[in-house]
């Protein structure tokens, strides 16, 4: 049941066609969601404030095809997440109006659609080393595609504090940080340390030994005593950018 | 090397009474951060936002009373974290001035110094049963000692998923939303499903089987598919607090 | 909004005395499951076709004599899970009219208000051992609250195979069958083997070394080459009870 | 010793060819099970209700060729699982009678012996997203090759609550219902807070970070608060379609 | 059904009071094993040649001493494992005709029935540490009580590999050895590459950190590269001293 | 130092020709156990009563090729394990006279000198299922090697429970039972009760989800209540022979 | 055989009153580690170059008392690791000689003996938090019973990074560094940063969630990327110590 | 901010041209640690007293081939670690001066300026087999890369302790040892139990069963017994080698 069948319901109340205890039967199960709009990618956005995506990894080239063209034609960004360089090739083949981000994973498109005004303040991406660039891309141009401005400071671990410490003042500019890092993940509890912004802590899975899979970074960041600090999922890149577009969006 | 200090090198470089290559040497570990203030307490306020709270498990009596009757003279708010009652009551025996709240182990005091207009909106704390509640009660004294406004839905979870659906006005007028869920975790899910504020989950440490020590809920919570969810560690009430605070504080 | 505000609100849209636009703010999220019923327990009754009952773990005695004493004087079976004997001690002081039952740590109550005619056949509850009996008596005694007939083989773990093999006949006869075992689990296979009903494996978690805790059993319930078997959560006996009610609940 | 030298062991003993002590001696290790019949698979259908399948996960090309064309042969449906593509191909390329399914990884034929009169009532398979589907169809083909009606609710996770409370009415029609979730595995506690049906949880592996192997999606099920849920191993639609059908057949 | 009951129904077929068909449904699940004797504990002694154990843990005080007062009358040796000091002062009491081994927490009783002859050659039971020794205990005074003849080295672990190269020759000697060690568990790798007998490794979970629980010490065992080498379960050494006696058996 | 430089060493002393003190010095690591020989596999088989074998899935095809090459010339069995089919074509191409077995992924040569004797009675090989069929093929052949009889139940595992209970006289006949199982790795525990003789339990790591490595069925294996069973490394069926044949070695 | 034993023997051959194929045989399993005392501890320390330690966890207090006792006896210092207070109440009633250091559960004696000059430096210990302290305190006072000199630096952890910045010239004097960390372990990391001495890190197991029992905190040092960190096990204080001992020890 | 702008900032202040106040916020956020250097890699050096390393396994080709041309004209030595065969191949075609060492997988280069005078003593790489080779070669030459000593052995696993054993004489020369090994990872027990120097354990991640990934060789070295033994990560040869260069450096 959507907004038009409602307001038909209802008026078929008001003008007396329908009996109350058949109106509240048909009422018995109205999904509460899906209230305002018939398309769910549009509800989501109306519910959460965040434009829908494409969860590309378990998807077949045909499906993202189809998909993907369905959503160039509504007037909002086209998002895909994890999509590989091979299915991404296939797909670019014939939606030649998308751009690939190879090292972010990301499949994008309807640029023009970037809504304006998303954020109150910058959002700021930190890496710990060069593996973790393939996270920090995906969550930035996430944030970019949702009309976010981003900052980025990356190669700043720990092994070599200095490298954080020189960047302070950029981070005191972040209305919220991310911090992607991997093997011990101890770069969150620092930046955390450093500034009053919330930071998301995204742990990253290049590692090996006890690294390996990102565990110990996951683990790590749960574990740190520095205030302001909560995690994502080990390399989930858009959720940190999805957490960060809730706290940095305009009242 | 404190402020003044500091001041102090600077004006003696000024009138020539130390040579540059010794003022670099004493300058050489010279700390960014103990810059604005002797007193570690204080200056965590100064550089992250958040008071400075006393983490109680494993500190003894005598160390509770000593620090706790330091900080009390202190012009700011008192919160000491994981205080277990044997421990509060010994503490108040000597500190009467100090308050304990079984529920959620803390003890609290100058409430005179809580800090007024620190958020911008509501924090609302959600549970998903009566056994989170020591969890969410540590997160909702936290916030209101730190001047955060809270709202609080309790005992609102899945099995039941109406008994959330119904409080979805007070949700949506969250600016930040805590979620403590122990078990399968997936209430936070759900909540973030519903709103576009940031989602903070918690889990919690009580359950039994799989579930014992919070483990399912917080793997459960990190794999969330709802998008402006982050999880802090099992348990940490605290935590979540200070993450709340963080996105809620006020420009 | 109940079910009898819902029917204040048609009747409003009917005689005119509120706008459609507004109703429809009114019934943005109005719950699809609280129509029925205003009280909670009752609801779950309707929604489900299982009693509601109560999680004692983790309940204070006062919440326990609270709660229960409310639903003794409603018209259906009284029942609270996981009440260790001194809890139950002192709830039942207070309370005479409760049964304790210590192995399976239940308080019962209302027996007058079993229902009659729940189940369409026999529940049969196996155990591999003695240290089993806690789990499997709690989902004996719950399945009679339910309603449920019960039959039980104690005692017949895989190390003697005879001793399941000489109780096929009376395993045949189980509509559904449930089985608990702790250490290697291997209980539920050779009984799902050996019948065409569903089996139900609870694991135990009474063992040690790599046995202790349960997981070696629920491991190998879930590795498990029979057909017909599904498994609840460690030495979760009230679960699998329910399963055991919906499966062999009448049509 | 199958049913026809019992049944001449007997006639031996009545007729007094032989003594009392040696046909003691022969029965000494008589197997209960194979009295029945000599073929194994046969045997299991009498045992248990359920068809022999072939798991083909293990086995070689020339192994399924040899199973499968011997199976072909009898008054019984033919169904092999977990068999890839490429093995798929080969195999049918000999027995071309056999159907593949590609996403359920399934081979079938004999499609003219599928039973009738399985089932009590529909068995209802829902999925929490696309990534679901080739478990879900394992469970679904599986039950139509058993006999049973199977309906279908895909792609219904809680991240958007909406979309299974919109089929709260298909929910209810269920005498037994599927549910495969992956990541938070939080579908089915709600599935089973919606109805009174028995829910079977099937864990599903694909996720990453700490949702990698379905681990979380396993744990979540398992500690469930919802009453009236059971769970198999990740990923065994096989197995969830086995139990669904014990639940469903008729009496 | 036991011995006697089957000959009476053969003698039935034979006189022709029952028909073959009658016979063969009472047959149909006759259990292969209970044939010889109709006691339980007997016949695992006939079934596996190892007299039974009553394993305490999990009995209750007034249990233990029914079934051990009841042991106690038929001519075998009484072993009750896992007996805490406790349990066992109230059973003692009760009967006095009991002995018990604190360290090893065994009540043994019924020495006069300790059989002879048992083994072909002596059992040896090594320990790394004295943390070991009660689970060491627990295997040698087994053995005895089934019969066997044991030596000992204690306190040999491979931090001061000397300590176990001295003791070489006593090594040699042994047919079958029982090796006992916690934290790393590097000692039956070590006895195993110096004797040609069979080797059963126990782990010991007493330890900290890493080796907290044993499974550093199971896991070492089994990944051992010292052929003739086998384990069993964390503390096991009732379960060592089985697998012993059964090797060292004599034909 | 060898026999030969003990012996000249021990001269010079008798002889006068070198200082007790100096003779000291040099015994000082003089290492036990190469006393007797100066090649390392020779010795190991003095020691250990078992031949060297050659581990080759860490070794390259030259590597297998120069120490294969040399084993063939000395007068004792041949054998290498854990060597791919692709390996084995490129080893066995320049040493014709080696034999591959596939399923086992062994190299075998110089049958003529496997030993007679060895063994006191038979070692029975168990499997569960078909793909235990390389870890038994494993252990069959190893033993074969070793100069023991073996004989082969494949196929029996506990799913239906009658498989193994047909066998049961030629379980009897064992000296030692290797018992190969995957999944929930029941199978040791139903053997070790229908038989005294020792049974080695090896957990096989096909399977999937839980079962995935075959940490489900070692867990299964080592929590056994059956006497009399001890277990190796997942899928180590070069182990599990060792074991057997240390265990059947003839006095 | 010891020293005076060997010395005889070596005169029995140059003397002739021994054949050397006798001696030979009395000669094969000498033990290299013996030859020089028959004293176990005494040996230990010429071998290792540090003194025996008791460890006192698993022991007895008659066990302690008897062996510190003797210990007390012999001309070197006396260590007992991991006593608690009741214990060491109860060992130092009998024994006042001795000395206990209840926050690192220590026992010492013989304070004369503690050697002088065993370290090339100074050895820096660092903590990251007060919980820290039981295990430094055990680092430290086993070292200065060593005879090592050591400074410290306590409660210097990374969520304020400019509390161990400020002490980095202390942390350059330091020959060798122990870092005891708890919860994310990121201390080691950041001081493996600072300097170019060797790190020892220690993980503490006091915390919470997933930093319940220090896995956190080893994962975080062992996947540090810092140069020159290597690890021992949770809690270990004592094994730092050694450690730190050998790196420091003079050559 | 660097040395040379840090001077001028200092003489500003010095010549009046700049106001404390001013001076003062740029000192805010100096990094205390590129006071000396701008480059990080040569501040890295003097810090840590370590050559900087490229991590290879993380870089594309042309990421390798840019970093490492820009290290080749600086006058110090050129590590690159984990550069498999492909990549390595791919970068000596564009940079024929480097080197590739293909069992250790290091790249190395300007091999006249390895330093020389860097250790105190000699470093002793030991491992347990053969498969451990790729581990100790990347400890070897990183070591001889940064310029000290090394001596090895090889192939001395405790399952023939005597391999160790024999070379006693080698390993007392060690002023450090690095022990590399698999499986149950007990070789640095005995290695550390047999030395005064102090050992370095690298678990090594061959392995098949409980030993796969390394984890039992982990925890097998973190629980050992013997004192004076730290561990790195799994796999981490170039760690050891740079906690051995801090341990072997001279003062």
């Amino acid at each position: 049941m959507n907004k038009r069948s409602l307001q038909e319901l209802l008026k078929q109340i008001q003008d007396g066609s329908i009996e109350i205890s058949q109106a509240m039967d048909r009422l018995r199960h109205w999904p509460v969601e899906t209230l305002g709009e018939v398309r769910i990618d549009h509800h989501r956005d109306l519910r959460t404030g965040l434009p829908e995506a494409v969860f590309g990894e378990t998807k077949t080239i045909p499906q993202l095809v189809e998909i993907l063209s369905a959503m160039l034609k509504t007037p909002s960004v086209v998002l895909a997440t994890r999509v590989d360089s091979k299915k991404a090739e296939a797909v670019c083949a014939q939606l030649p109006e998308l751009t690939y981000h190879a090292t972010a994973r990301l499949l994008t498109g309807n640029k023009q659609y970037i809504p304006t005004g998303s954020g109150s303040g910058t959002v700021v991406v930190v890496t710990a080393g060069t593996s973790d660039l393939r996270v920090a891309e995906e969550a930035r141009i996430t944030l970019e595609w949702f009309g976010h401005t981003v900052a980025t400071i990356y190669d700043a671990g720990v092994a070599g504090i200095h490298r954080i410490l020189t960047q302070s003042p950029l981070l005191q500019q972040g209305r919220v940080i991310i911090v992607v890092a991997g093997m011990e993940g101890a770069l969150p509890s620092v930046v955390a340390g450093l500034t009053g912004a919330p930071v998301i802590g995204v742990p990253s899975s290049v590692g090996y030994g006890v690294g390996a899979g990102g565990y110990s970074a996951l683990f790590g960041m749960l574990t740190s005593c520095s205030p302001g600090l909560a995690v994502v999922n080990i390399d989930n890149g858009f959720g940190a950018a999805c957490m960060a577009a809730a706290i940095n969006r305009t009242p």
